[in-house]
């Protein structure tokens, strides 16, 4: 046994990778970025500052894959981040609805902005409208996130409109956390829309640079998009050049290469979710994203016998408001999933957690 | 004329330069950045998320410039403007004694972050010690901006020394801007040092890339530090990593073009502060950065007849907290700066401004 782990936050296992760890911990692709991507770093010698709102050809490109769309409609961030920050910033103060299991950040970052978090607790992974109608009427705006991390879960195209009609009918901004449009085993995105809805997005997962920390968010209500300008001008200008670059090259990429990412997804998804319904556990099977959040007995206890004895880093469910449950990550190649999922077995005889 | 200026915020002049249109308006050098700062592009192809605290070669570099410092004293950030937002959003709540004329983001920084801003009137553009002692000692923090955008005044070390007592005596924070620490004509820069000082730095200014946006903060507190990290990982996660490897590159330029660069800008402050005494215009000799700040009547209608008849923008000094003056950057070769010159005189035969 090392030293006890503080499970406080997912922080606890920062740093803590390589040397026959195996980590399922970890938020992003473990596949090479496109070579667009790269291609894309040394093109620009001009360092001066750029636009506020993200350079022009960005937004014009963006505006091609959003209907009705011109390149006012979008502001460029460091990541989908700080697109989730500023829109918050910009909306508050009031309540956000939430629904929950939710991404780690979520809480904090409504909370930092000056808004409250409401909770809707999800049925089967997917929104219950009874409960989200009763409680959407004291909101401000509702944060959707379909496909989920950390539920692995779409939501029903009816769903989402119904959701568009319902706010619309109530002028609830929605904010729509697309992050996983391109990860969709199911059916293409279905990009919600309104005029007070926000979608932010990255280059992140689709193109595979995280930490190149370029995404953006997509409005028509102008005066949203200008109160996000105006916090921004402050609190971080433009966005790094050099990500904008890349991000717009990476635009290139064709379509077969997003297509091929799918595929080996999609074999990661299905191996992982057969094992683990074949080791016993209770989980949602995965429609998007690369994520299960299988249900788990003795969580904080199982975790760290993982981590301790094991080697295997597994994050807790509570850190996303699921405290009978674990996240895992599958953004791992087959071989390494195969030996975490050894090693899990093993750790099951020592921990109940079924 | 053409039509009415909106002078409520500098935003109106975006995007008004070019065709003939001379700005004083800009804060960011105009000279090319070093070649080190361009050769750091292509070293990196590893795209995925780096350290939120970020990367350790930087912060080792860092470290070796702040005396008896570690790499956990920094935190690298997008630019120094989010090294302020996430240092406001780290003290928060309270109250933050901001000298004036401030930096135009100061304000709404502080009060993004749910902090208040309280202001101790500068005298001939220095720290009055008597009203900042009465005023600190209801606030959780003190802003010190020495070089100061827009008043180009620098404090005295003794000034500097006396803050760094009283607030060390009072438990106070000091947060010191020095990102125009390279750019002093009088003396070396003085680093603030004490246990609660956030020193919030940036390589945009030294090196010439602001558009790259990577700065820091240093801080020897590591409950703070532990704080920023923490804020970090929800609002922006790591700061780009292709701009960090830049910066890397770019310390390695040497200590020589940074000398360079400061008798350019000295030639610059020399001739602006000859040419606007010449004028009549009431102001101060800049002793670091590269701002003017002169006295002037009817600034509204000046600035607005400079802009519309001239073509040349400058700043209300209204926007800085300084009503009754302008300010002007020298960020400008010196023929456009004397091409400017010349219609600022003219506009001066129309409106009455000093």
């Amino acid at each position: 046994m090392g030293t006890p782990l503080n499970l406080d936050t997912p922080a606890v296992f920062i740093g803590r990778q390589g040397n026959g760890v195996i980590s399922f911990g970890s938020g992003q692709p473990d596949l090479p970025p496109p070579k667009e991507a790269i291609e894309g770093i040394d093109i620009r010698k001009d360092l001066r500052y750029g636009l506020i709102q993200g350079q022009l050809p960005l937004r014009e490109n963006l505006s091609k894959e959003y209907p009705d769309s011109t390149p006012d409609n979008f502001v460029i961030t460091n990541g989908a981040s700080e697109a989730l920050d500023l829109t918050f910033r910009a909306l508050a103060p009031g309540k956000v609805l939430v629904p929950r299991p939710y991404y780690y950040s979520y809480p904090p970052l409504v909370e930092l902005a000056g808004m409250e978090p409401v909770y809707t607790d999800l049925v089967e992974g997917r929104i219950d409208l009874d409960d989200f109608k009763k409680k959407i009427k004291d909101c401000k705006a509702v944060l959707i996130n379909s496909p989920s991390n950390p539920t692995g879960r779409i939501e029903c195209v009816e769903t989402l409109k119904e959701i568009e009609r319902i706010t619309a009918e109530l002028g609830v901004y929605v904010v729509s956390d697309e992050v996983y449009k391109d990860l969709i085993y199911e059916r293409g995105n279905y990009h919600i829309n309104g005029d007070q809805v926000i979608t932010v997005n990255s280059f992140s997962k689709t193109y595979a640079m995280c930490g190149v920390r370029v995404g953006y968010l997509w409005s028509s209500d102008k005066k949203f998009v200008d109160r996000v300008i105006e916090i921004k001008t402050h609190t971080s200008m433009n966005t790094n050049l050099v990500g904008q670059d890349m991000a717009l090259k990476a635009m290139d990429t064709p379509r077969a290469y997003i297509d091929e990412q799918q595929l080996i997804w999609r074999g990661r998804r299905d191996f992982i979710y057969e094992k683990f319904t074949e080791l016993g556990f209770d989980l949602w099977k995965p429609e998007g994203a690369f994520y299960i959040l299988p249900k788990c007995k003795n969580a904080r206890q199982f975790v760290t016998t993982l981590y301790h004895d094991y080697q295997v880093i597994a994050y807790l469910g509570e850190w996303f408001g699921a405290p009978d449950r674990i996240r895992l990550s599958y953004a791992l190649d087959k071989e390494m999933i195969e030996e975490g999922l050894g090693r899990i077995a093993d750790a099951m005889k020592k921990v109940p957690c079924l």
